[in-house]
């Protein structure tokens, strides 16, 4: 049923109820649309906050993106009816909001294009939905076959609902010189200080074609009627729409295109659909992308995102795996590193973990995010919760609940920028901070950001965890002031040998050794206050209550505290072993681990959760594929390369396992979160997010380069440290690194003697490359002997 | 088309597509609802703040009640499947989702239930709601006969979608124990105070019968599937619904009821549908809605409807006008009385206005809010923009602007309330203040209300308008300091001019003088400043531009400065004749006066709109009918009874006006407005708002009482001073009045010595009945000469 194609993924609708969620994604910086296969599409832009141009029919709320978010009758599509002018027969492309079984279907979402190809009724549409490098507008290409042997007489009618767009003011006319529907509104306000903002939003969405349409229409409730989405009264018995302007109605984009066409004969039309401050703009932008300058517009964002391909281009016995990590791994990375997740206040870890999933992309980028986030630490070392983008940016939702953990992350984001650009200078750069004119280096800001957190400890020596800390459902353990995080005291001593690698050469030698005593002292920490029964605990409250532990029923484990241990490197090897059985035993599934079992199912009032998230959903209990990549990377802290890529094959939602096959899932992104609950809700266990945020991307790339393939980055060049699967005999990849190309032929070997790594024909006596030239391919082949 | 019945209204769908929108509604002091005659509905209830038991499928901002609201497939509604289970035909009962033509079909909103009777294959279907006096839930009755000579089985599929009740968590099951779906969710936080406060809100949502159902479903997506609203999956094919639990889902309450009916058999269901906070509370609210109190429940809905009946019962020449004062009106004015239209910081202009409608209603309640206001007056003697009525309630919306004219309200309602009550001792009941421990008594909080105005005022004398007044569109006036209202001017002496004849007897005859003297300079000011062309200026803005003049192209003359001034006796009788000649040119049309003309269509900056609202919708230049309603009582007081009346029964809808016939739109009650700019945009002029809350209705009783049956209180006893129609010809009227009961017969005569008032057969000298005793019946004849 669901078959590859290069770089693309195709669907073929056998069954339109089999693959109803399926879906991809465009975006440039300042826009983002998700499509479903049926037509339907969420799309945001920043103007200079999130905002819509097709709206629903009744007043959304602003909110940050939801997942497994309802698509509806009325929901924002893109939909093309076509009918037989002739016999009145009717079906919408892609399928909805008709849908009809149509003689063919095939949905393929592309890294810089989305298409479908549909035949029915004797003829053919292949549609096309790209965007620009430059434009918020969303540019469609439709081309129309008639397939029939006779002359067919048909209308095209592109139906656009823009939705209730304000309550205040909305309308929508035909603009003969633009040849476009435009639909105006004013953004509702009722504060002064509010007008002066909203003049400069872009209040109208237009809809633009290169060809002249026969009729127009431009309301919502004419055109449905009481015919319904299903069976438009402005489309029934041959009837012409009303080439009518709409005032305070519900605005939508309809034009009808009466065709006659031969046999074999076909038509194109070009439309452009967007937001626009006035009609200068919609005219300006249409010169670039229905114009002369059309093809190069659209050349211009293939070339955009092929300028996020990454440094990598692998080749293994997993073709599944080649096609992911070679195409769509680094454009998830490339979209969450280029566009902060369209937001001006992105919380600090998403920001800095996704500015270091662009070390692998576009390094140049990294380096702005460590020093736009170090420029808004205060004098006393301490980061904010939200990084602001834009002079007019403020700290909403989450981000104004205190968390006690965003440094963890600043030393994680300035490695992986060192392993691979080398570019110690960064260390001496002057930088500014939030509370001071005073300018200090890097080096000092990050010093301090460490000795912040060291500071924020209790007398046992555990860290406070105040509202929160990461990838926790819990915003009530330590609001008082008293309790702590267990998965923190972890953190921060990883943090700090991530911290005391990178600095050792630089650092004050007294900085390093206060630095090594806590991570000393926070391993017999761990191990006196937080290992219960076969693992680490996941903290103790206000109150005195140590939690995940395995007396408790529910949040009996977390997935993080194990992890984490695991990365600061804690455990003995006996606690390893038990810790590894309790993983497997109790948070291991089909879709993967498990952030914490059994999940809450109600509020434990002296654990607090920040949110009651459904059970298996969102945070409680779920598959969350970010914290499965921590477990990944611990994985490979102990040189469990088989668990490790068994974590990482997960996200990918197995072809092999038939409910996700059904579903159609197979990714064109790692989603946040898969459903988890696995003992508890085993009906919808496994069932997809369908939301692309998240910071899974950015570790996963990294773990492949780093890890698995083991081409990492140091000072001397290039490590070469591989930990395949032991079933892989061999695998192929192509690595650019600071300039050079990497061509690394891996191949397993019977015996130990036969291992080794070979650059140019020549054996390596350590495992690092040094010296390597700029511009110069090595071909290097490691041999690997698996005991 | 359209037929009336008692105190129902009947709709007769011949056609489906002429009445889609009419509509009635019903409420307690804690909940609302409004339902089409399709079946949709907007529900909402206090908890503490308003809140939905029924959501739309994505998330809903909140916001005050929406006018022009659109209904779409996905709304919310309370729709009833029918489906032959031996053919596998269906529809759906009232009409939508599925919208089929039914052979028979009546709407019959009531004044304390909604009822549907439909016919169609075959099975005739009665459908009733009503509420409860005590409890947040809808009751349904639903009666299905089979009409068929032959026996039938069939399957009724009540279809109560829930919707997306919370990202965070929802999910539904069935109890058996109470028979009914249970749809549970969190109200979605991230601040940890706002856990604390969401602990307390119903957020379940329920569905019960009296009968066991044969199958049930709780998903929308499961139900619906692909074949959708209009075509569910779940009901294709004879396939029974699916009995599982929906964890996560869009919940929904279905039952499947298969019945086998012989011919003449009917079959009744009660269903109770609403939020609770726990099963506890449904168990309770069941037993007194389907158990053995059922019926008291439902009868106490009926008198608590019934004890808002009024004062006044009418039969005149106009029956349409009859039905709705009789019945609509009172209920109307009861709605808006009892519960504040379901808001907890109403704005005090609405407040005030609302309790100034349960004169004739309650008395008692009217005295409360007057109470209540001045609690929250400020020790200078200024009024808060909004009354808080709950001890968590904060200022929102539009409240949090700072407007000029709360205090011109007080002396309107105190004024109405002694007119009805002659309750003296009011005016020396002690009250605190807001901002002191002091008390003082009303008399001193009213007076100091009135000079707060009077020195809120420039150095000519007239009144600030800071960022609003009343009625108005306009923020950017005066938010400088310095723009003055034309409109003010007026209401200020109008406000002064019924203080002064309120007390006079107990006021300081010091303070008396005052007031007059600043009537007296308000009179000059007014023609000084204002008054330019044929009428008077709306206004000056801070930059010293005066507007509504016959110069501005937009915004040229507006109806409350010349409404204003005739209820304030400013113009002279040459202005007179000017003003309503402007007014009938430019501001009358069929639907009523327009607020405004022309209407703006963009911001004047130098003027400032509050909003940009559509032209001829909400404020700009709509038939807003408050303002109309004004406007007929400054008709009333320059002795204009026809355009007084005209003014008023154009409010009705006018059923001979076809285009209001054509969409049913005689009213159930009197919508805030009817889009107007009837120049500019003559398409879309004389549409509903639908939207029922309105001071309009408060105003709309006391003029019919006082002014155009002319029987108003005073301290002596009840003055007799009507202004009827000139072709009226007789009328008759049964008011009640300080427990008094008054039989009132009104003739035209031919000549003015047959004129007079008899009461009891006796000829009163004056037009005033005195010494008015209490269970008493007057027989009032009223003998009017029509010069």
């Amino acid at each position: 049923m669901t078959h590859y194609i290069d770089s693309g993924k195709r669907f073929l609708l056998d069954d339109p109820t089999l693959v109803p969620n399926s879906a991809g994604y465009l975006w440039n910086k300042k826009m983002m649309i998700h499509v479903n296969c049926q037509g339907y599409a969420v799309a945001q832009y920043m103007n200079p906050e999130p905002k819509k141009y097709a709206h629903n029919p009744n007043m959304a709320a602003t909110s940050f993106m939801q997942p497994e978010q309802p698509y509806f009758a009325h929901h924002p599509g893109r939909f093309f009816y076509l009918r037989d002018d002739e016999s009145g027969e009717m079906f919408s492309a892609p399928f909805a909001p008709m849908k009809k079984e149509l003689d063919s279907y095939q949905f393929l979402p592309g890294l810089n294009d989305i298409k479908w190809h549909i035949k029915h009724l004797g003829i053919e549409m292949e549609m096309t939905l790209t965007l620009s490098a430059d434009f918020v507008a969303e540019l469609w290409k439709v081309k129309v076959v008639n397939r029939d042997s006779k002359t067919r007489k048909i209308s095209l009618v592109p139906y656009f609902p823009v939705g209730y767009m304000s309550w205040m003011n909305m309308a929508a006319h035909y603009d003969e010189t633009l040849n476009s529907i435009v639909c105006t509104s004013i953004t509702p306000y009722q504060k002064l200080e509010d007008y002066e903002k909203n003049k400069h939003l872009k209040d109208i969405t237009y809809f633009a074609c290169d060809v002249r349409p026969t009729h127009f229409e431009t309301s919502i409730p004419r055109f449905e009627g009481q015919g319904g989405l299903h069976n438009p009264t402005a489309l029934q018995q041959g009837s012409s729409l009303s080439d009518q302007a709409n005032y305070y109605e519900m605005p939508a984009c309809i034009m009808q295109f009466a065709l006659d066409l031969q046999s074999e004969e076909e038509q194109e039309f070009n439309f452009v659909f967007g937001p626009a401050l006035n009609k200068a703009e919609i005219s300006h932008t249409l010169e670039q992308t229905l114009g002369a300058n059309k093809n190069q517009t659209i050349a211009r964002y293939k070339s955009y995102i092929e300028s996020g391909k990454g440094v990598l281009q692998v080749s293994t016995p997993d073709k599944i795996f080649d096609q992911f990590v070679n195409n769509w791994l680094p454009r998830q990375v490339f979209y969450h590193g280029d566009t902060h997740r369209l937001t001006t206040d992105p919380q600090t870890r998403n920001y800095l973990q996704d500015g270091m999933g662009m070390a692998y992309v576009n390094s140049q980028e990294t380096k702005q995010v460590i020093l736009t986030s170090l420029s808004q630490q205060k004098r006393d070392g301490e980061m904010p919760d939200g990084i602001l983008l834009t002079p007019e940016a403020e700290l909403k939702y989450i981000n104004q609940i205190p968390h006690t953990d965003h440094s963890v992350w600043l030393t994680l984001i300035l490695e992986a920028y060192l392993n691979e650009t080398n570019d110690w200078a960064l260390l001496d750069e002057p930088v500014p901070w939030e509370d001071s004119d005073e300018k200090s280096s890097v080096l000092e800001h990050m010093n301090l950001a460490m000795e912040y957190m060291c500071h924020a400890r209790d007398e046992r020596g555990l860290p406070y965890i105040a509202q929160g800390d990461w990838c926790d459902p819990m915003n009530m353990v330590g609001y008082k002031g008293k309790g702590v995080s267990g998965w923190l005291t972890q953190a921060l001593s990883f943090a700090l040998q991530s911290w005391i690698r990178q600095s050792c050469g630089v650092n004050h030698s007294e900085k390093i050794d206060q630095f090594q005593k806590t991570v000393d002292e926070l391993a017999v920490i761990a191990d006196e206050y937080l290992w219960q029964g076969d693992w680490y605990a996941r903290g103790i409250t206000d109150d005195g209550v140590t939690f995940g532990v395995p007396q408790d029923k529910e949040g009996r484990i977390f997935l993080n505290t194990q992890s984490w241990a695991f990365l600061a490197n804690m455990p003995n090897e006996q606690q390893t072993a038990r810790m590894l059985k309790a993983v497997d035993e109790q948070l291991d599934t089909p879709y993967g681990v498990m952030l914490c079992a059994p999940a809450f199912t109600a509020m434990r009032e002296d654990v607090g959760r920040v949110t009651q998230k459904w059970p298996g959903s969102g945070e409680n209990g779920s598959v969350y594929n970010h914290a499965a990549a921590f477990y990944a990377a611990s994985m490979y802290n102990i040189m469990q390369s088989d668990r490790a890529f068994k974590t990482l094959r997960k996200m990918l939602a197995d072809p092999e396992n038939e409910s996700f096959a059904q579903r159609g899932q197979l990714p064109v992104y790692i989603p946040n979160y898969y459903r988890g609950a696995y003992y508890q809700f085993p009906e919808t266990a496994g069932r997809s997010s369908n939301l692309f945020n998240t910071g899974t991307g950015a570790w996963y790339y990294r773990l492949v380069i780093e890890e698995l393939f083991g081409l990492k980055g140091c000072q001397q060049g290039l490590v070469i440290a591989p930990q395949l699967p032991s079933d892989w005999k061999h695998a192929h990849v192509l690595r650019q690194f600071r300039g050079a190309t990497f061509d690394v032929e891996y191949q397993t070997v019977s015996s130990d003697s036969e291992a080794g790594i070979f650059v140019d024909g020549n054996r390596l006596s350590s495992n690092v490359i040094e010296n390597i030239a700029a511009g110069k391919t090595y071909e290097v082949i490691v041999r690997i002997f698996h005991r």
